[in-house]
Formats: C-alpha cells, sequence, structure tokens
C-alpha cells in the first residue's frame, strides 16, 4: 500500500471526524486531521490489536495523550471493528451515554485503555504501561508477554512538567518498547507555540538519551518507516512528526483555529471538495471499510499463535499468568495478613505507621509477584523497598522504581501499570507531596484503577521539618475526591486489616497514609474478623451506663483518645472511642451500624491532627472537634502537639465542654 | 582575597550548620557543607542587599531552592547581619518559635524572600521574581529597578516538572538576569543520582537556551567568575557547580549520608581537626565575622545612591512606586468596581462567568499597572487578556504571560512575583487544572502571599468535555486549605463584589472561581454596601411568616436556588435563599450574623454543582443537599444538570423531604 492507495484509509478518519463534530458542534478537530496519516501507517501496519478481544493482555497498547483529538481513536475503533464503535456511537458524539464521550474514558473492553485529556498524564501512563511489559516479559518471557506501547502527543503533553518528568526516566530506563509520535504541529490553544517555547523539543528527548526521528507526519511511508524503525532501536522512540493541524479544513489548517474552532456545513462541504470525498456524512465507501477490517484482523495470526503458547504453558505457570491478569488475590495472602494482625496484637510494640506498612508489605513479596513499588526519592524514611530489588535498564525483574523527585510521573506510572494489568502499583512518598501527584489519583479514582497510593509522615507528627512537610488539609481533600478511599490506620493491627481492605478492593483507588512517629498498640485485643472493614467500629466502649461521649478518632490520636477516654471515665462520663480508619467505608454502611458506632444522642468529638473540614457530617450540633486550626510550624512533634492542643486533656476538656453546653 | 583567604570565610558557614545540626538532632547538612564556597563568593563580592534594610526593593533576591539546606541560609544571614539571625537563633535550630525552621519560611523582613522545601517550587519562585523585575524595570527605569535574581538548586528540583517547566520558559523568555547555581553533588536521598537520571543536566538547559558554565563549585574563584561572565550574558544563567556533598564530614563527604544523615559530636571534631578550626560550637572568631560583616556593608553605597534617586523622582512616579511596594490599591478602583456593580444590577443580563471576571478586570487595567496575569494556553476561554499586551523576551512592559499548558510553574511564578513585591498576580487557567498548580497554590497559603487564583469551568456546566474537565471535589479541597479564600459568584454584581473583597485581601491568597456558563442576573435590587463582604448573606428572605426553608447556595446554582424557593413559596412553604460566594470568610463572622443567615431551627438545603464533603457544617442534622454523587459525564451541561438532579424541582423536593422528615 503506498501512500496514494493509503490516502482514502487516512480521509476517512478525517471525515467520520468532521462528521461528527458538525454534528455534535463542538470538538477539536486538530489532532484527528492532522495524524490521520500517522494513525493510518500504525494500526495498518505495524499495531498488534484484536478488535474481537480488545483485552488480549499481550495487544500492543495505543494512548491517545492528546485525549481532546478523541474523534481520532472513535474513528480508528470504528473503522477497525471494536464493537462499541458503530457508526451510530459516533453519530451520538458527545452526547450523554454515547460511547464517544468528550474525551476518552477508560473502557477497555471497548479498546480505550486510558482515560486522557488532563495533559501530560497520557504520556505517563504509557511509560507505566511499557514498564509493566518489560517487567512481565522478565517474569514470563518472549512468548506470553512481549509487546509495545506507542502514545500520540501534543505540544500540551511535552510543556506540562509531568512530559520532562516521563522523558527523563524513560530514557534512564531505557524503555525500547515505548515509541511516541509527536504531533509537531506548531500550535496549541492560544496560537503559535512560538508564544511559549522556542527550544529543540526533539533535542531535549536526545539529551534524556532517546532515539529521535524526525518525519513528515502526512507522509505515511515515512511515518511507517519510522515505526519500522522505533522497534529495532533498543532506546525509547520519539517520532517527531511535523504536522498541518486541522489538515483538509482550508479555512483553519494551519492555524490557531484548527485546534477546536467550530466546523460548519461549509467546511465539510469544503474539505469534500478538496480532498475528493464525495460521499455522505458518516458514510465510508465499502473499499475503504474493508481495507480497514481488513486491517483491523492483521493481528489474527499471532493472537491465535499466542493463545496457543499460552495454553502450552505448564499448568501452574499459566494459572498463575491468568490470576493476575484477572487481577485476582493469590491464596495465603490474607492468611499472611491475618497472621501478621494476630502477632502484632499479641506483641503490643509501638513502631513507627511507616515502618509497619513496610513490613507488611515485606511479608507480601513472595505471594504478590504482581505488586511493583514506586518511590520518589525516599526509600529509606517510607521503607517500602526491603526485600525487593531495583526495576532498571539493565534488570527488568526488579519490582521497585526509583522514580527520582518525581512523584507526578510516579502517581500516572502506577495508573499506566494497573490499566496495562497483570501488575498491582503502589506509589510511595511522604503524604505533604500527595499534591504533586494529585491529578493523577484523580485520574486513577476517575478510570476507578485500583492503585495503592501509600504514604508515610502524615501529619504534624513529621515534627522539625515544619509545615511545609506536615499535611493538614491533605486528608481532607483526598476525602473530597470520589471514588479514592483514604486510610489513617491507628496501629500495626489496623495497618494489616487496612491492607488486606485496600488489596481486595478492585474498583478503585486506595490511599493508605502512615505516621512517621511510633504508633502505640491500640486493639490489644484478639477480634474474630477485620474491624477495619466496616471503616470505623467502636474500639473502646462506655463504661458503667449509657454512653454519653462518644470520641471519633484515627490514626496516631486513637492512642490519645483512648486516654482521654480514661480521663473521663475517671469522673464518671461514660465515654466510648471509635477508631475510623476509612470514613468512605463508613459513609456505605446501613444506617443502623453508623448509628451504633456513632452513638445516638451522644456528645462527639472527632480527634485528628488536621483540619476540621469534613468532619462535621459525624458530629451532629453539639459536636466538637480536636484537631488543627491551620499550618503546623517547625519543632519537635511533641511539642507541636502539645502547642496545637492536641493531648488527652484538651480532648477529655472539650467533651465536658460540650457536654455543658448541651445540657445548659 | 583569594581561594585560600576565603576559606575561613566558607568554613564559618559549615561550622555553623554543622554545630546547629548536631546541638538539634537533626537536619541536612549536604547542601550548607556543599555550597559553603558558592555561597561565599555570591554573598562576598556580587549580591547587592543590606541587612540593615532587608526588604530594600532593589535589592538582588537569593532563593534556596534547595530549601532542606536551611542552616546554609541562617548561616549566611547570621553572617552578614542580619538582625533576626543572632547566635542564639541559631542555636535553636529547629526548636518552636525559632527564626531557623526546620525549612526557610518566608519573613522578608527577616532577609528570608520565600519559603522552600517541597522541591522546584523555589526556582519557579525565582522565575517569578525575574519576570517582576524585568516588568518593573521596564517601568521605572534601571534607575529604580534593576537587580539578579539568585536561586541555588539541588538535583531534587530539577527532577521535578515544575524545574523543567521554568527552565523551558525561562529560556523562551530569555530572562537575562536569572542565575542559578546548581549544586551537582550527584546524591539525592536514594544515593546516587545514576539510580533516577542519565542525562546531561547541562545539555537540558542549552537546549532551552540557557547560558551554562560548568566549574569546581569548591573554587571559589572559579565559582566567582563565573557569577561575573553570568551577569554578562544576555540570556538566563546556570552555573553547574560541581561539588562534593557534606564536604568537611569525612565519615559522609560524597555519600549517600552527606545528605541528612545524622551528625554526631565525633564527626563536628574530626571536621575541626581536618579543616583546621580549633574554634568552639558556634564560634566565629572575630577577624572572619569581620569579613563576613564587611561583605554585609559591601552595598551600602549602592543602596545610599538608590535612595537617592528614589528621592529624586517626581512626586507622582514616586508616590506610585511606593504605593506599589506596598501593595496600596490605588484611588479609583473601588469606585470602578462600584460602578460596574451598579451597571450590572440595573442590565441584568445573562453572561458566562468568566466573561465577566475578565470584563472586570479589563475595567481595572488602567488603575491597576502592577497586576499581572499568567495564563496556562487558555487565554481565549478564560477572557483575562483583553487590552493586556504579552510580556515577552523583546517587549518587558506586557503584563500578559503565555506561559504555555505549565500550570505548575505559573502558580509558582505567580507566588515568587507577589514574594518580589510591586506586582499583584493573577494565575488562570480552568478549575479542572488546578490540581495541577495545587502545591503553588499551598504554598500561597502557607506563605500568606496576596495571589489571585482564577479559574473558569468551574462545575459540570463544563458540559461535553467531560468528567476529566468537570470539576466536582476541586471547591471542596480547596476549601479545606488553610488561609485560601474561595470565591464562587452567582452573578456579576457578586463577581464585583468578590473581586473588590479579593484585592483588598493581603493576608492570604484568594481563588475566585467562575462558571463557564451564563450567570443570570440575580442581584436585580441595588444594596448599599458589598453584601459578598461577609462570606454569604440572605439574597431573597421567606414571605409570609417564619422561615421554614433556608436554601444555601454558590456560584451558578444561585438562580436555581431562587427557582426552587419561588416554587416552594407557591406551596405556602416560607423559604429564603442564602447566597455564600465566600464559605471562609463567613466562617469568621460573628455567631449572630451566622444563626441570622442561616436561620436557627430551619431545614436548610444547601445546593452546589459539586461534593457534599464540607458542607455539612451548615446543615445541621436536618439538613439536606442537592449536588454531585461523584464525578460527572460527558454531555451538555443542561443534560447534565437534569441527570443529575441539580434542578428547582429536585431542591424544592429535598426540602419537602427534610421538612417532612423532621416533623415525622
Amino acid at each position: 500500500m503506498s501512500n496514494t492507495e493509503a490516502r482514502p484509509l487516512a480521509d476517512a478518519i478525517r471525515f467520520l471526524a468532521i462528521d461528527a463534530i458538525v454534528r455534535a458542534g463542538e470538538g477539536h478537530q486538530g489532532v484527528p486531521l492532522g495524524m490521520a496519516e500517522i494513525a493510518t501507517a500504525l494500526f495498518t501496519r505495524h499495531m498488534k490489536f484484536n478488535p474481537a478481544d480488545p483485552q488480549w493482555p499481550d495487544r500492543d497498547r495505543f494512548v491517545l495523550s492528546n485525549g481532546h483529538g478523541s474523534m481520532l481513536l472513535y474513528a480508528l475503533l470504528h473503522l477497525t471493528g471494536y464493537g462499541h464503535f458503530g457508526i451510530d456511537a459516533l453519530k451520538s458524539f458527545r452526547e450523554m451515554g454515547s460511547a464517544c464521550a468528550g474525551h476518552p474514558e477508560f473502557e477497555p473492553a471497548a479498546g480505550i485503555e486510558v482515560t486522557t485529556g488532563p495533559l501530560g498524564q497520557g504520556i505517563a501512563n504509557a511509560f507505566g504501561m511499557a514498564v509493566a511489559e518489560a517487567y512481565l516479559n522478565a517474569r514470563f518471557g518472549d512468548a506470553i508477554v512481549d509487546h509495545y506501547t506507542y502514545a500520540f502527543v501534543g505540544d500540551g503533553c511535552l510543556q506540562e512538567g509531568i512530559g520532562q518528568e516521563m522523558i527523563s526516566l524513560a530514557g534512564h530506563l531505557q524503555l525500547g518498547k515505548l515509541i511516541l509520535c509527536w504531533d509537531d504541529n506548531q500550535i496549541t490553544d492560544d496560537g503559535s507555540t512560538s508564544l511559549s517555547i522556542s527550544e529543540d523539543v526533539s533535542a531535549r528527548f536526545r539529551v534524556a538519551g532517546w532515539h529521535v526521528i524526525e518525519v513528515d507526519g502526512h507522509d505515511l511511508e515515512a511515518v511507517s518507516a519510522a515505526l519500522v524503525m522505533a522497534r529495532r532501536d533498543p532506546r525509547p522512540t520519539m517520532i517527531a512528526c511535523r504536522t498541518v493541524i486541522a489538515r483538509g479544513i482550508e479555512r483553519l489548517q494551519g492555524q490557531r483555529g484548527g485546534h477546536s474552532g467550530k466546523l460548519f456545513d461549509a467546511d465539510s462541504a469544503a474539505a469534500r471538495r478538496e480532498l475528493g470525498w464525495p460521499h455522505a456524512p458518516f458514510e465510508v465507501p465499502a473499499d475503504v471499510l474493508d481495507a480497514w477490517r481488513s486491517a483491523g484482523r492483521r493481528s489474527e495470526d499471532e493472537y491465535r499463535a499466542w493463545q496457543a503458547r499460552v495454553a502450552a504453558l505448564p499448568a501452574a505457570e499459566r494459572a498463575e499468568f491468568e490470576r493476575i491478569q484477572a487481577g485476582r488475590l493469590p491464596d495465603g495472602l490474607r492468611e499472611v495478613l491475618e497472621a501478621y494482625r494476630r502477632r502484632a496484637v499479641d506483641a503490643g510494640d509501638a513502631q513507627p505507621g511507616i515502618t509497619i506498612s513496610g513490613e507488611i508489605n515485606d511479608l507480601l513479596v513472595p505471594y504478590l509477584p504482581e505488586r511493583m513499588v514506586g518511590c520518589a526519592d525516599l526509600e529509606a524514611p517510607t521503607g517500602h523497598k526491603r526485600s525487593l530489588h531495583a526495576f532498571t535498564a539493565g534488570d527488568r525483574s526488579g519490582a521497585y522504581v526509583h522514580c527520582g523527585v518525581r512523584e507526578h510521573l510516579m502517581g500516572a506510572m502506577a495508573n499506566g501499570m494497573a490499566a496495562h494489568g497483570g501488575i498491582i502499583p503502589l506509589a510511595v512518598t511522604y503524604l505533604a507531596f500527595s499534591d504533586y501527584e494529585r491529578p493523577a489519583m484523580r485520574m486513577a479514582a476517575l478510570m476507578g484503577l485500583p492503585v495503592k497510593f501509600v504514604f508515610s509522615h502524615d501529619s504534624i507528627g513529621v515534627g522539625r521539618n515544619g509545615p511545609t512537610h506536615q499535611p493538614v488539609e491533605i486528608l481532607a481533600s483526598l476525602r473530597a475526591m470520589p471514588n479514592m478511599r483514604v486510610f489513617r490506620p491507628a496501629d500495626a493491627v489496623e495497618a494489616a486489616e487496612c491492607w488486606a481492605v485496600a488489596l481486595d478492593h478492585r474498583s478503585g483507588p486506595s490511599t493508605l497514609v502512615f505516621a512517621r512517629q511510633a504508633l502505640p498498640t491500640v486493639r490489644t485485643m484478639h477480634a474474630a474478623g477485620n474491624l477495619s472493614r466496616r471503616g470505623a467500629y467502636v474500639l473502646a466502649e462506655a463504661d458503667g451506663g449509657n454512653r454519653r461521649v462518644t470520641l471519633i478518632a484515627t490514626g496516631s490520636e486513637v492512642a490519645l483518645a483512648l486516654e482521654a477516654r480514661a480521663r473521663l471515665q475517671e469522673e464518671g462520663i461514660a465515654t466510648a472511642v471509635v477508631s475510623m480508619p476509612c470514613c468512605e467505608i463508613f459513609d456505605e454502611q446501613d444506617a443502623a451500624y453508623r448509628a451504633s458506632v456513632l452513638g445516638a444522642g451522644t456528645v462527639r468529638v472527632a480527634v485528628e491532627a488536621a483540619v476540621r473540614f469534613g468532619w462535621d457530617r459525624y458530629l451532629g450540633e453539639r459536636g466538637g472537634f480536636v484537631g488543627m486550626p491551620g499550618f503546623g510550624a517547625s519543632g519537635p512533634a511533641e511539642a507541636l502537639y502539645d502547642h496545637f492542643g492536641i493531648t488527652p486533656a484538651h480532648i477529655a476538656a472539650e467533651a465536658k465542654r460540650h457536654l455543658q453546653s448541651n445540657q445548659g
């Protein structure tokens, strides 16, 4: 197939995009029109994929990082024969409930590998997929895991800081199966890229150890040749494709308005004349559609051969491969966590929260080879490396990725690993720096990816490093995020419980936060089940008569609440302590359980070394709060707890004050 | 002064740092020991500063971006004679209330230009300072504004994405007075930089158009010569200083432990022997201290000459310069906003929220020449450029910075501008992308900088671009941040009021969020004062008897609440609507005002096209909420409002349901 023969295939993408955007009344034509030849080259000649089985584990991954160009992806999925993208789906582009949403939305069964739109996320996800592939390849061999990850990327993704984080680390790790196609159209939303960038972007990649090829992005043969070279090179490759944005719409092409300027019927008509496309809207001539559908079947032989190789695997290896693909936890895991939990009750000692989490994770190593840990240059203080070794350019069997001081990439890498499948990713850093990866955490929540975001140094307990390093508002800001579960265990017992719940949770991310300081054991009695599984529970019921006060605490403050309870009980005030390691799960419990835990009619005081924001829903109009009035300060942790009044004496006083004001 | 003569000066920094860190029991010796010669070169030969007047407007700015090395800064401030940093302050390093906090904390009167610690922020602040200098230089001339901005930077700052955003844009804008000294010690917290980076960092700067000089960072003469070259070059300069981390502590130098491994008395003693420093802890020999104090006076002549030049300015120009330095708003500004507010009441039309904000800002142009606007490649849809022109490499008089798709840099740039003084910075993008700049927003709140963070596209009103672009949790996550005011005006009248309050607010940042969609005028009556100034107010009191229901709404949902009120009133249910453009200010009001607004004993229903998180503090146990259950969806805005039940009918039904359940 020459450039001439391929032209109608590329134009089929163009006109499906134009027709859908004209019909919707809005959309972004710049990418589908500018990258039509590049997409045609990739999908008709290079991509390994099977529309009949979109989730084929060894498919090549394709990420449209410039997600605003979503019609490019939908057109490709339609043309190659993915079932979710019939012509009616394209006709409903941007309507409620359409498979063709404004930006691509994660739906691997439909052929959408990852949600994109917020710039830079997609290429960082692709990076994570390439790491996952390399790791699984090392584990299962070329016969079972051996695929490329392709990403299309625009100028915006490469201006975002996360873009450089990805370039830098992908070069360092020499991820040779990661291939980017840069839509070098010299236009962003504001107009010419010369408004905001002067550098030679290709040189930036070369400096970081990438293989860079520069081509005319409208020359399908040249793009195809570049893809061949890219696949052969041991370095990650960036193909800089010089393109004309919105090519085909004469009024807008090559200009600012090409990005997403409104398209009219007249534009569509003019483009049809200009490109010689006499077909009606949404009509793809049979020969062109046939060529595309045949491209959609191009990997069928490879697919069958791969299936045969999997079938031929030794039974145990096959079962293991299928287990991790399905995301099923291995046998024995629950028992390990349960045994740890029991030992923690018996040991009853105090350990730094983050050390506990590291210890638990270390126990899981033999059971969870699919777990990979990324950490942003805080290996020692976050303690989640231990018996793992590093994933490097020379050793793909390591499960620990030294991400450098690149939190944002780390989070998005974890998302890419989870979206790839076969990996349980952890992303580890200090809680104060979670803001750096928050855009990626939001994407995990939106996609419902089972990423575990692990944080240490969770409060003023950080101490002398001061307010920059002391989270006070971050628990609240993460709890505000839909579909994100935030766990803050009180001790080693709850830590094991929370890890068990988080590992079981597959429909969304979990955030686990741990104290830097020692957590005394508060769960001193053996419990039959996992008490954290309901989000909150009565840790110490009131003694002597009806409960009058309920102290609700999390993490390191549970021990303080227990001490406050002792003081109140001494004064004859029947007081219970509720430990609430996970608000989100508690909120899902039935009303009767919630009322029994919170104690209807009692004075409630919440205790957390953080801001009050979000706590009032448990407190009612009679409630109190002991926590942080604002940002922290630099000083020893104990001095800070005293200074801010997060002490048993103050908790008890607050409870009494509210008892009195309610009685008054 | 030769290298040999200067050595005791550098060693004075080293031993003050060692002594303070040993005494505190923790700290980061890597930077002060590794950069002692660089700091000595800069402060004794190049920096323009005056310890007797730390806030001299035309001083050179110094930013310690690798803020964990705080003892370097404290030692410099002590040695050069800044009043806040007597030897007792150094002895209390990392104690509660010490001027020597774990990380440097913004205190310009003390000589600390900006809070640093979270990596990458400092160099981006320095970038903002350099933009501010260039703009003010263009406005007031070399005689009044003409200074350099120096930043020390470690590997971490340059691994962070924001670091590259800064490199790229500073190169593009050719900020020739921005000079970085990179502490190229090849060590990060995890160990060798080779764990996570392979690229030639200097080359990365060169690609972006920087002037790069590579020197031995322990050769004071070489560093000093590089600083001379840096100041002469029209490009921004990065001096790559090859250093040995923790140089002087033989046990740790050049190694991972050099960063912050615990120092003992024995290390201190060994270093004293090694470097020939026989002096007691915290003792600086008189000749060395004299040399340093004399360096602290090196700019005295320049200072006096500058004062004379300012005094000689025409009166109006001098008054204007002093006004912007003091951060005082100009005469006439309030009247402009008030006139706009009155016109908006009379006009009573519906306009997109963000258009309103753009219109207001346009009116302010002649009054606020000190205002600079940064925007992350969304000039057109956010509408805050209008009569401003761009700040470019060739034209420093422009007040609009095309930041490119670099939100994080934009936010930190705004912080640097505000910290510099003489500038009122706005940072503008979509609300969904605020997460990208959140680490900078947190720093603004922590420092109490009067930055205006402006966001458009504030809810599902975004429509078809879908959930990636629809904030639902972001209002809550920003409201959770201490010292951050979040404004969400309901119409043009409130927008003018909120802008007036935000411009008056000098002790912290303000976030102003605006709808993409049209906001009908809800303030149809003239009010005597600025009703938004108390955060919330009764927009429509209940008719006919005691108020039974209070609907509390913000932004675009206020109009829906008014429609719901009409329905309820029709059914004889006395209903008030409270508009709450700023929760934080409302929370500061006295209890009587709050009770009068919220309506004691009424059923309260909050209405906001966002999550409920944080609203319960206004609702009590009888309250209801109409808003978003989670993330949004892709579809037309009106369809989304219907789909999620954010409609007058549903609001009214929710109020009735709660009335019934409370009566039941």
